[in-house]
């Protein structure tokens, strides 16, 4: 099933070179403005086709609000999103039908499904269907703004070198990924990037890098302890954007190597209010949130597709291990386009949270006549 | 709330300090053997009190069960599991309510429930309420051993130092750390652990640890692409443990360093079957399993309670910063203790897929009575 | 929130009169032959303007399948569903936009909303989502065809009037309903059933109906106690049809006057096998399926909209008490077109209970090539 | 499994014969004051073994809180209650162990867990499971006081022969269903209740019957349209209690009789707030609450056991037809102590709604300390 979030729920659907992919977002507060504008700026960020460095597949991505708004405004009706494949080219896949591609669902989707998943570009379990993951995360967003939460993401590191941790603020991040056509916030290194992903590409190959993500102006409290931690439903959602492989918070697996004194971040007091002095913790105790900036990485592959390379694999049909040399249009650092797809993920969850916040009485629901 | 599975459905209940803590598993094949001596001895294993490197908390952590088994077998009806508190000394924290121990939930508890959650030890949101995740984990197990599913976890590295990555296969690495009262695999690493523990226990500090886990047997095709990936269903439940701050799988954040040629798992031909002639996908491809050992590390931050150093916090009464010195007892290495429960969370999520794997015609339901 | 159902999962979205009606239906077994034709020809049953008992919009509910299938079988992923809207005419609802009308859901959702739901037809209140329903309900009709369970359901009384109660297997019902313009089984009362409805009609007036549904060939053993039973499971999704007011399973609200030693059915053995003498229980002992006829009641108020007649209302925006005279297009008799809505409910949650039957080893996952 | 509820959700667990029956409540907001002594009240409401018309079972049903408390308020974590089982006689179903009763569950539990059910008394899908939704049902109503929304429910029918439909409001119904041994606000019908009762059970026989409820206080727009429309809600619990075969709400089954003139409620004004002159709807229009009293009514069959009457049934280990003579303790007519099950099945669906009132601003978060 492809389902996600409690009170503010996602459902995906849709196919990499079927007739478009889709959500179904259910559970938006009724009055919240919908702007196709902005729900589209977020889709053209992760649109392909857009630099040397990404796919050449062009998709306009245009989005269709189904259902779920009237006059401007969410109902509170379920919202559904429809974005039409344009560029689905699936001759490549017909040779190959057969072949799994190394990295790829392919095989497990076949197998799971005795052979009748669609076998083109993914099917299902496509990273095309981040699109309308980030469309629904612009939708998020909007409930966000009310409460001046700010979200971003950007490409932290490319083959284990990047730029300084938590080095941005969320508003800074976003602000400057959307800017960079490496979705990175460290200007100072995107001439690396750039240097590094060309020269896997030439050589038939792809690079892995690490994404960051940010959370500013969250109220303490959001979040319950263990099973509903906010780290669980974090993990859950960015785990679920093909290509990732890992997922820390705060210092994360770097403070396996600190001692408790220096990793506990003190409590102090400014304007009356508890503050933390420090944040390895990454804004988050005992499953929730602190009112400190939300931090975490995603570790995100290398691209599984390696144009014009020869890769082994096996004939499903004849049971023959065979070559394989994949000639579709990819992306040789998957992280980039990965970026918004993560900062959706983040807005989904920490959406899902307020509303869970308006429930507790730790957030007051707002006068979305003037959000 | 505090519940978690489709399938397979846990509902902890308890209180560090309170009567004590229990799980409601709901979803339990009818007919599944339960023997209230192996659910005990994965207790065992999790119990405080056992060497001079965990807390001395003296709990016999008893197991009781409550409903749900007739005849020594699961009758399907919700199985409940009950274990009472002993030796709760709730009286450390009595002089300390309004002061929030640094790196604990105490302080984002009492915001979210505005001064209403239980203060002593953690209430809910304490290390306590692994315990009954462990023996519920005890009871998940039980239906992967009609496959011959094994998983193990173990404490793979203290304070940045380690034994060699994925060394262990999931049976060899479970009755390793079974056997082991730092609850390691690598024996060779045990004298160096308990050197770095106790010198971090002397100087009133704590150190972190990585633990690593592994399961073998898992059919091709268990989980789901997208949202239910076995990435996510895992680390949804890992990230449920409290302390833990990292989840990755196979090559994990190390893939971010590697070239798509180097971490493509090529594909080959056994004995008729399709297997992979590596694993940095940690036996998961495209969101479901592949057959392969299924491999993933969990980073667990120091522990935050240093007894006898002082901290610094705010009283939440009189808003004025304060030093807390914390006399409780305690682990100064809380990874030890989080293997069982690290275990116990991959056991629920493939037990939960596995009854999934049922549903999907991947599995057949064993014949209970022999299992 | 608009979904339904653990394993096969139905999410509807979409407004009386706005671009369309949809459904994704999660779940669905990987191989399930999905023919358009089959869904368009219960669509087709369902459909408006086919006869002048029923409402003369005219809408063509071809049904589009936007993901989830590849070669005409389910691929296993999300099945997105669309019938776009065609005959939408918004203009009656312009000049009695702050007009809730009597028995409809405008009121309630105008204060829900805020005043932000669509106030058009209802919007996504509107007895327009059954399509979508109806849709969803045939895709699940393929799965229970692998069992050789058949579902019907039919017009079985009008304004208090109608045969003699549980005269039909399901197959009967369900062929019979299909060809009768009032979808009744009771051929003879079909004369009586119009002239009651038309002289509702003429007299600017609409009556109600009860709907029966039986499903036969059921497995011994579908649902669970308490909360999961087949009865919570059934009205939850029946009572979500608009304009149902009443449920009730085997001998029902006439359970009430028998005596025990009436209505307990008394169990035999036939063919080796268990069985019940009689069917009080109408299928269903302990929330469990018996292997018997599974029977049920729906009652349906009389349709709400009483194009011609004055009803009282108040005007939102000036409230004071207002006379509204509708002129929309609408049902004498909603009962009739509710039938294959019933149908659909009963379907989909039986082929919910299906996949657990899988889960549970009650029943065997088929070969859908040979389905 | 056994679980309800999206924001307010519990977790049945226990058996008829087995150590006990409990409950874990998760979702209760912090700060909400629990008295035992209130949960206790309800329970003995609902006690056998209180008069001669009701099972002379004898069970104290002392619960006990296991966790989610701290100095008298919840806490907001899973509030688990239990209660043991004390007078258990398992000794009448040990000789009629394979023999299933008509009318029970034994027979589809058997088929379903294949023989591993627990065969005494009904095991886990006994009426004694009520017992913890009662006291799970007196937490609810706690939250429903803050906002003056009172719950009743009472004996309306015996054998088909009561009182006036809707002649009482909530807190009255309750009120007077407290007071009486019958549970009926139908002071007048006791005599003529408690004569058809004693009759029956003179006659080895039992007698069904129907009960009321109404809710009071609610605000309007509680509920969603569709599948989780209020009586979806409503309907999904209260058909989860062992024994009822019918729901309807409103003018129920009779709105089928009745035309679109008399049914509508006509909208009115009055102290500048729109109301219904009449309440045919039950309160409930589509899908949310109106404002106006919630009504509905519930069928309940006559209860199955008839001690010392001879029924049929079948051996399942032999296979042979053979009679069966019952000799438990059991209820002639088990509607009585249905009506408090009934009650808590409301408020628990209602409080639900509540919490859901307050993330979509319908309902304010109280104070709990002055609740």
């Amino acid at each position: 099933m492809n389902a996600f979030g409690r009170r503010l729920r996602i459902q995906l659907f849709g196919e990499s070179h079927g007739p478009g992919v889709g959500a179904v977002l259910d559970g938006v507060p009724p009055g919240l403005p919908i702007e196709v504008a902005r729900i589209q700026a977020d889709l053209d960020a992760r649109r392909p086709g857009t630099s040397a460095l990404v796919s050449q597949r062009k998709e306009e991505d245009r989005v269709r609000i189904l259902s779920g708004t009237f006059g401007g405004h969410a109902t509170g009706a379920p919202l559904a999103l429809w974005i039409e494949n344009q560029d689905a080219d699936s001759k490549p896949y017909e040779a190959t039908r057969h072949l799994p591609r190394p990295g790829h669902a392919d095989w497990t989707s076949h197998a799971w499904s005795r052979g009748f998943a669609d076998p083109r570009g993914g099917g299902h379990a496509s990273g095309r269907l981040t699109a309308p993951l980030v469309a629904a995360g612009a939708v998020a967003q909007r409930i966000l703004d009310a409460h001046g939460i700010a979200v971003g993401a950007h490409l932290h590191e490319v083959a284990g070198v990047g730029g300084p941790p938590h080095a941005h603020d969320a508003a800074t991040m976003a602000a400057r990924a959307a800017r960079s056509p490496l979705r990175t916030a460290h200007a100072e290194s995107e001439a690396e990037f750039t240097r590094t992903i060309e020269e896997a590409r030439k050589s038939q190959d792809s690079v892995g890098g690490v994404i960051e993500f940010a959370a500013d102006g969250l109220p303490v409290g959001l979040g319950d302890p263990l099973f509903d931690s906010v780290e669980s439903l974090l993990a859950h959602l960015l785990f679920a954007i093909p290509a990732v492989k890992g997922v820390d918070f705060g210092a994360g697996f770097a403070a396996t190597h600190m001692r408790g004194s220096q990793h506990n971040d003190p409590f102090d007091v400014r304007d009356g209010r508890v503050v933390q002095r420090t944040n390895n913790a990454g804004g988050i105790l005992g499953g929730r949130t602190t009112g400190t900036t939300l931090r975490g990485r995603v570790a995100v592959k290398p691209t599984s597709t390696l144009p014009g390379r020869v890769q082994e694999t096996v004939d499903l049909e004849t049971m023959a291990a065979t070559p394989l040399r994949e000639t579709g249009r990819h992306d040789p650092c998957i992280a980039i386009r990965a970026v918004p797809a993560v900062q959706a993920a983040v807005r989904l969850v920490l959406a899902d949270l307020v509303l869970q916040g308006y429930q507790d009485g730790i957030l007051d629901v707002p006068d979305w006549r003037k959000a």
